[in-house]
């Protein structure tokens, strides 16, 4: 089965209630030490049992996947792992 | 400055809406080839300059907060990356 990998983060300058609030939550249950969390999507595609033929076509396809659909390029940046 | 990534992931026997709109959208988007789609989340820790004394500590703090806080055992698996 071949599985690619797009990992969608916030870009930097953008603010991340979500990921604050998760900090003071782990402030209050004891870890200390942590100074920021960030939160992301892991989005795995089943690319089914082909094998791929073209390696850099299969990541330009879904570099645009990413772009129209699975993040938001105002806010959001990409990076694809195959 | 030392980070560390917790990826978060719904158990392969949960069900999973979100991934499967996406993979709905992606199909109607002309987007071929997609089998299935997995939604997880992807949880960046900012653990400060102080350098990693011992990384086999830090990894079990980190699942210890995984556990506890980051990810829903019931459902979700997590995979540390430090």
């Amino acid at each position: 089965m071949s599985k690619a990998t797009v990992l969608v983060r916030l870009k930097s300058e953008v603010l991340d209630p979500q990921g604050d609030a998760v900090k003071r939550a782990l402030d209050k249950l004891g870890f200390d030490g942590v100074r920021g969390v960030r939160i992301g999507k892991l989005i795995e595609i089943d690319l089914g049992d082909a094998p791929v033929a073209d390696p850099a076509a299969l990541k330009e396809r879904l570099a645009k996947m990413a772009d129209e659909m699975l993040a938001n390029p105002v806010i959001e940046d990409f990076e694809i792992v195959v």
